[in-house]
């Protein structure tokens, strides 16, 4: 099979046009198939301000109204969105924007209302590797907005992290998917104070252990478990990192089975 | 060839739910391979004024400096287009949202300062045909809003008269084209005041005579300019017509060359 790399990137360096930039180097630079799944939070949380409308988060996630999900698609399906795609053909990169609505790669349930009502957000109920494959075969590298549909003409809210683990698994039938999350630190960290302390390899057992011990806590947790499930469900390889480091993949925590 | 229908939409129709519904699944009807463009002018200057950016028009186009040209990019690319295409996806149909930027489709030069700058506006330089007839060939439905590219990163605002015009040129190649103008009226009017006066059929010299006794005046001649020069590069049939009558392309105003 052929490798595909899928990089997942947030936070404010898809956001600023000097580390925008810089990021879409680097990517282009990555050889063979690609795909890449962004974020766009803090835009989102400026324009919202601008527009007056309030900003809710529980858990790191976002309460998405009526008000919001128009910010959303806008800023998410828009504005990042497009900048990257014209970034990349800029770079040569024949990049292809997209939600999980477009083409339908990427269907979702509205989130259940338990203790919290999220508003429009969307689970992924299932993501389309065909449809996803028959653009990478032709060369076409798709970037993929953090929103998906509900089949019933509804734009919903989601995770990025959920999306790239979902498109990766899907993919994973098809390519041997090298999976990169960027953040911003070098990687997972013993100490989270030092960057030096970065863990070179992680398998599951070693990851229970550092959950269970404290090392690795917080935000990780769910951004980790996400990653060991993707390579439960066939996804080659999977690496945490920082953005800068896209031009050298061999840093980083790489992760196995 | 096979038939392939071009529908331009623009106006309040794509921008408020009840209308855009029932223009989906009018779209949703036409037979056999279709593309729709899209505007959202007004829901752009709705949301400039929210955010206290000024809307400048000058013969009828928008003046896009940096602050307009984030929120066409929002609101044509994000907001309007994903509710387009999450509606259509809802009727079955596999729409794909585009931008000229997505895939390189529509390239632009920006518009030249002459006596008057309009910022970030492309005047459409290459429109790849090849490209979007394997995705219809697909079965894929694109849905592209009114934005090109320099090729050099920067998104360009571009009427969407010019793109479906252009779009149907580069497609009329490989299919046989049939490009659809919706717009408030019922077809061209013999007495703008009476819905009753449509022209049924109008070909180009039968033009030149009512653009010069002015029965044809104002903001038709553009359109009208850009829809004969269409029937000139090889598209078959070009209809100007409400949007209401998508259903019955036998009404309206039918151009011949």
């Amino acid at each position: 099979m052929d490798k595909l790399t899928i990089v997942k990137v947030g936070g404010k360096i898809v956001e600023e046009p000097d580390t925008l930039s810089a990021l879409l180097k680097d990517f282009s630079m990555i050889e063979g198939a690609k795909l890449l799944v962004h974020g766009g939070g803090r835009s989102a949380t400026r324009f919202a301000a601008r527009l007056g409308v309030e900003t809710k988060m529980v858990d790191g996630r976002r309460i998405t109204d009526d008000a919001m999900l128009e910010i959303v698609t806008m800023v998410y399906g828009g504005l990042v969105n497009k900048r990257i795609v014209a970034g990349l053909q800029a770079l040569g990169i024949n990049a292809l924007g997209m939600t999980g609505a477009d083409m339908n790669i990427l269907l979702s349930d509205i989130r259940p209302v338990k203790t919290v009502d999220y508003g429009w957000v969307g689970d992924v109920r299932e993501a389309d590797g065909q449809a996803l494959a028959k653009l990478i075969n032709e060369n076409v590298v798709p970037v993929i907005a953090p929103l998906t549909h509900d089949g019933k003409g509804h734009i919903l809210n989601t995770n990025a992290d959920t999306m790239a683990g979902e498109t990766s698994k899907a993919l994973a039938k098809l390519f041997d998917v090298c999976l990169v999350f960027c953040f911003e630190k070098e990687g997972v960290l013993r100490d989270e104070n030092d960057d030096a302390s970065v863990i070179a390899s992680l398998n599951s057992e070693e990851y229970a252990q550092l959950r269970e011990d404290g090392t690795v806590n917080g935000g990780m947790i769910p951004k980790l478990d996400n990653a060991f499930a993707t390579l439960k469900a066939g996804v080659k390889e999977v690496i945490i990192t920082k953005a800068g480091n896209l031009s050298n993949l061999t840093k980083g925590t790489h992760l196995k089975a």
